[in-house]
This record gives structure tokens, C-alpha cells and sequence, in this order.
């Protein structure tokens, strides 16, 4: 038998103890061992839980118990998280964890903690919610050298997106109706602003890059500016907008990484992901394109990839599984000096100046829409473009980034 | 130093080789030890080829050199390669395959001497060649109960139905398009009858099962009754047709697999599957859907996959790795019982004859269109349907199942 604890009994935490207990055969067959759950740490008491007796208050009595050899830590947070993470490690106790924040800013500290006590730091849940994709780009994709991740990697903003796509609604009024949903929180900004996806992309980079890509160096643009009439050009194109997480590789020490809103071809697979849905699509330099679809969020998706590290820690008792993610920094490249096309969108009447600014693009007009136009720049620099953009002053509208 | 032998230099087994010699910084990195290709198999010799002074024409000179850890075997076939996998296993010397067939045929019995000589036999690149699937489906989704896999598993067909859906050509047209370039072999029913794809779902059900999924006993039905006319109905309803391998969870000792054509919905994301490419659906109880997606065959995808299990092995040479396939049948369920719903095409003029054969359904016509009809029927079991439709003889012009 395997003694486990879990850290915060919330809506992953709950669903962790869920997890284990409606799959226990899976579960433990899987293992190669019983997994029960001793300790539940949480602030509250939950009278009447089926699990109340296993509630403690105190970090103390876990980390102290030598029968307790792996953690789940879903409290989130880089305060507690990060104290009770660190000393669990530091005592040999294997932690699985869905607390992305925590990853993206310790993750290095954390596993070289783990490889020097022979125990685990395993963070599967905390990129794509229960959608395989840490595993995969460990384990899997090891003959590869990984060119490119491009990831939907945040659920609230897609589902926003898609609905606006779907329904022409306003940036607003969708918003509300996620947060009546409860898919965004009353806070939408860390979602909103792209916050969120950045955390995930710079662990997917460290992984890609096998050094650490810093979360706060991350060019993070969120997608507020996004409209209905944006949407309205989209379709008339064909084309999708979503909330894209990059990561390019510029050269073997270098990687470019970003957050923003792009448009999209209807054709790219990453154009079909819709809703709260998360996909991660992978190239490889022998591979090419893979990608892995699913449910980027959700107390059963993610609970479901904690317990899988859980099954891989107590597989790995005592065995370093491998991860590379050193501490030492990857270059991160300038987004300014990236080329690429631009989608604008300006005042009716303005097509010349427009035109003037960037030459060679295509401008696309909509049947009955007299208010504004759009327009297809060619490939040019962000730099370049930004400063041509800026020059339009009041006369252009918004812009997004094409693929 | 690991030294390796590759069985068959053709398209595969050479392409292992180059992924080895390209990939060798991260393959050596992730393996943790320097791979190193020591013999290559074939009866051929290959004057002028890099690899030419490591080409031998006898199997005993492999697995009677101690040092030899991995084999990657790469023939094809149930015959030599079946009896150099178990000759390597039974010395302890673990082997990667693509060869669908042989895994399909002899998969437990070779895993059991596998385990029993504590090497491995791995597996990951006979289905869906490059994209990751087995090893997320032994390694990632532990702590699921998988209730169905779905996939479209050949790219050879999917690749003849992309093309006939978006080009309105014939069956035969699309069959001799794809034999010129190479996506089909000469004698394609491998491939159009639907075994290639019964092989795949029969490894993929062995898996989800933990028990043997006998691939002679899967129900299996190729494209070839496919025509232009079923796609012009499909595209009137935005629906595609697909070449789908399921294996759905009846009772925890019993499946239902079968390969079939199937109707899908335009917002199944396996309609967005085209070309090529190959994709798995995996249904988990917690999780829900998860899917993986990539290029499901060709020289370099498939090859990566089997290094990364070269390099799985590397990192446990003289440990097992575990794999859930016991030598016990699994129960299957028949097909006949199975309730669904149909689409019919008939000749125009029969519509009383389909709606009283098939009370309830729901008619298509498309402008302009006056040979033949569609009908979409209500649900009911496949043996209730194959009977009324029988009996409707020379009336009815064909049928698919839908999703």
C-alpha cells in the first residue's frame, strides 16, 4: 500500500480523492500497488465529507509521516505551495501538481530538489488540464527535435472566442455570460490577458528547449481587443481567430515564445478546436505536425492527470524519472524582429492611406458593411509593422496577427 | 554505448537509421548512453550506402553478439520476424516494432517472454505510425476507465475518402490516383478491404482491454462500395464519411470493436481528419474525450516512433516496462446487437417502399439530383436493419452507418 496526501481540498483536490476512489482498480492495478489517500489538507473542516477523518489543518503532520510518499499539491499559489513543495522533495516525498504558476516559476528549483532526494516533481495537469501532453513530450516524442509548439492553452478565453465566432456577440456580452458559466472567474484578467497561457507555454518551452524560458519575459498579449466586426472579417475569409501559445525554435539556444490572437486558416486543425476545448499541436523535425485535443480543464479532466503522476511516482519509487528542464535561461527572441502578415482593420474611406502603408496587401470589403473595411498586409516585421500601424493614428481600427 | 541492430533496410528500417544519425544529440540525451547502429539485416547488400559495412545477411550473427541490447525490427510480415523477435527476446534483448501484423498476431504471447526474460517489446509505431498513442494510452491515461477508442487508423483510405469528398470523383478515379502516387500498393486490399485498420484496433482494444482482442474476429468492412453519390449526400447534410475502427466498452469483460465506414457530423473533430493523416479518439470516464492526431504513416514519422522506443528501452535495459495485455481472450460483443441509425441511398421512386421498410426516418433529395435519394433512418439494431434493407433488393443502392 502507498500512503498519498492531497494539499487543498477544492475543486482539484476533491476531484483528485474522486478520481482515486471511483477508478481504484485502475488506479492500483496501474500502480503495480494500493494507493490510499491518509491526509487531506485544508484550512476548512468538511462535516459530514465521507472523507472528513482524513482532514487535517497542519503540513507538519504529513511531511513528519514517513508513510506518506507522494503529495498532491492542488492548493495553487506560489506561497504555501512552494514551502510545503519544497519540504516535502527535500524529505524524498514525490509531489504531482496541477499548480501551473508554481511550475512555471519554480519548476527547475523544484525538480533539481526532487533528482537530489530520488523522489519526483511531475506536473502533468498543469498544462491542458487532463490532455496528455507533458508525458508525451517526455517520453514520447525523444526522437524528435521539437520545432514548434503551438498551443490553445486556455479554455475561458477559447470558449469566449468561439461563442463570439459563433453568435457575432460583443467582447462584453460574452464575457458576462462566461462568467455566469462560471467558466471565467468574477477576475477574468489572469484568463483574459493571456496570463494564464503564458504560464503554460513557458513550461512547454522549458520542456522543448530543455532550459528555462521565463513566464515574465513572454511578449503576453490577451484578447480584449478582439470584436464582433473582427469576427465578421474572419468568417467572410474563412478563417478562425484563437489565442495562441508559441514556441519557435530560432536556433539550438534560442526560442521565440508569445501569446496573442491570430487568425487562422480554416484548414488548420487548431481552427476546429472549439469551446472550453484545449489542443496542443507539436512539430517535429521527422514527425512534423502532431496534436493532442481534449478537455484543458475541469475538476475530473485534471484530477485524472494528477492520479496519473501519482501512478507514475508510484511506479518510480525511489527512481528519478527523467525531465529536462534546466535552470540555466533559453534565449528568448525578440518578437520585434519576427516576420510575419497582418490582418488590420480601418475606417471606411481610408483605403488609400491604408494602402499607402502597406503595399502589396489586400483589402476585403463585406457586402452591406459600410463602417469599416479589412485589410491583408504582406509579411513584414512586427517592428515594421508596428510603427506603420501606429502612423494611421485614429483611422485604423485593430489589427491581428495572421498565421 | 548501447549498440542496436535494425531487422529490414527498406523504408522503415532505413529510416530508423536516419532518425538515429540526424536526431543523435537528443536521441543519445534521452536515452542517456550513446546509441549506436551495429548491424543492419537484409538479404540485400547496398553497394555505396553509408551503413554498407554494417549490413549482414544472417540473424545469428545479431543475437549471438552479447552485444547487442536493441533490436528494431522492421521486416513486416508473420513469418522470420516472428521468429527473430522471440530468438531476441528469449536472449533478452528487447525489440521495437511497426510490424501492426505480427504485434496484432503473437502480441501477448511475445510480451509474456518478453517480461519473462526481463527485456521489452515495444510497439509504439504500429499504430498511427508517428503519433503517440500506445504510450499514452499505457503511460498517460492510468487513472481512466477508457469506454472507446475511435479511430481512423489507415492513411491510405482516408486519403482516397478526402478526396473523394472534396473532388466528387469515383472510387475507382481515387483508388488509381492514389496507386500513381504511391499512397496505395498495387494490390490494395490491405488497405481498401479495411484489415490494415482491423490490425491497428485490435492492438488499441488488446490495450484498453488488458485481454487479447482477436483481429480475425473483428468485424470489418472496407470502402469499396463507397461512392461519388454517398458524398454528395454527406456534403448536403455537412456530414463526412470516414473509415472508423471502434472499440467500445460493453462490460468490463466484454467489447465491441468493428472497422467500418461511418457518417459523421461536421463538429466530430475526426471529420476534420483529411489526407493522410491519421487520428485516435480516446473516450476516458473522467476525462472524456482526448484525441491524437498526426501523420499516421510514411518513411520518417513511423521511424520516430520506433527510436522512441529505442530509447524507452534504453533507459530500461533489464527492467520491464509495463504493458496490460494478458494472453485471456476478451469477450466480444456482436455486432448484430448493436443499435444505430443508417443512412440508405435508393433509387428514385422507391420513397414509400424506404419509408415503410423504415417507418420514421427522414428523407434528403438534392436539387437537380433525380436518380437516386437519401434516407437517414431512426436507430435500431444492425441485424433489424440488414434484414428490412434486404428485403428492399435492387431498390436500395447502398448504406452507411451514421455516427
Amino acid at each position: 500500500m502507498i500512503q498519498i496526501a492531497v494539499l487543498g481540498y477544492g475543486t482539484v483536490g476533491s476531484g483528485v480523492v474522486e478520481v482515486i476512489e471511483k477508478n481504484k482498480d485502475m488506479v492500483n492495478k496501474k500502480s503495480g500497488d494500493e494507493i490510499e489517500v491518509k491526509y487531506i489538507l485544508d484550512l476548512r473542516d468538511f462535516p459530514g465529507d465521507p472523507y472528513e477523518a482524513k482532514v487535517v489543518h497542519d503540513f507538519d503532520v504529513i511531511v513528519n509521516d514517513p508513510e506518506v510518499r507522494i503529495i498532491c499539491e492542488t492548493m495553487g499559489g506560489v506561497g504555501a505551495a512552494y514551502q510545503f513543495t519544497k519540504a516535502a522533495l527535500e524529505k524524498g516525498i514525490s509531489v504531482c501538481t496541477s499548480n501551473k504558476e508554481l511550475v512555471a516559476m519554480h519548476g527547475p528549483e523544484l525538480l533539481t530538489i526532487a533528482r537530489e532526494h530520488n523522489c519526483n516533481y511531475l506536473f502533468e495537469a498543469s498544462v491542458g488540464g487532463g490532455i496528455p501532453i507533458i508525458r508525451p513530450l517526455n517520453y514520447s516524442l525523444t526522437a524528435e527535435k521539437i520545432e514548434k509548439i503551438t498551443g490553445i492553452l486556455n479554455g475561458t478565453t477559447n470558449y469566449m472566442l468561439s461563442k463570439m465566432e459563433r453568435e457575432g456577440v460583443a467582447y462584453e456580452d460574452v464575457l458576462r455570460r462566461a462568467q455566469e458559466k462560471g467558466y471565467a472567474e468574477r477576475n477574468p484578467e489572469a484568463d483574459v490577458e493571456g496570463h494564464d497561457a503564458c504560464r503554460k507555454i513557458a513550461i512547454l518551452s522549458s520542456l522543448m528547449m530543455g532550459k528555462n524560458v521565463d513566464s515574465s519575459k513572454i511578449y503576453t498579449e490577451g484578447i480584449t481587443a478582439i470584436t464582433a466586426a473582427d469576427f465578421a472579417y474572419a468568417k467572410a475569409c474563412k478563417k478562425s481567430i484563437k489565442l495562441l501559445a508559441v514556441s519557435q525554435l530560432i536556433s539550438d539556444d534560442e526560442v521565440l515564445a508569445m501569446v496573442s490572437p491570430v487568425m487562422i486558416d480554416a484548414e488548420n486543425p487548431l481552427s476546429m478546436v472549439n469551446g472550453v476545448f484545449n489542443a496542443v499541436m507539436v512539430t517535429g523535425n521527422m514527425l512534423g505536425d502532431s496534436m493532442y485535443y481534449g478537455k484543458g480543464a475541469g475538476k475530473l479532466p485534471t484530477a485524472s492527470a494528477v492520479v496519473s503522476d501519482v501512478v507514475d511516482c508510484a511506479r518510480h519509487l525511489g527512481k528519478v524519472i527523467m525531465c529536462f528542464w534546466d535552470k540555466e535561461d533559453a534565449k528568448l527572441a525578440c518578437v520585434d524582429d519576427m516576420t510575419r502578415a497582418f490582418f488590420v482593420r480601418a475606417k471606411a474611406g481610408v483605403q488609400d492611406a491604408v494602402k499607402a502603408a502597406f503595399p502589396g496587401g489586400e483589402s476585403i470589403t463585406i457586402p452591406g458593411r459600410t463602417e469599416d473595411f479589412g485589410y491583408f498586409t504582406g509579411r513584414m516585421t512586427e517592428k515594421e509593422f508596428a510603427a506603420k500601424y501606429d502612423s494611421l493614428g485614429d483611422k485604423v481600427l485593430g489589427r491581428i496577427r495572421m498565421e
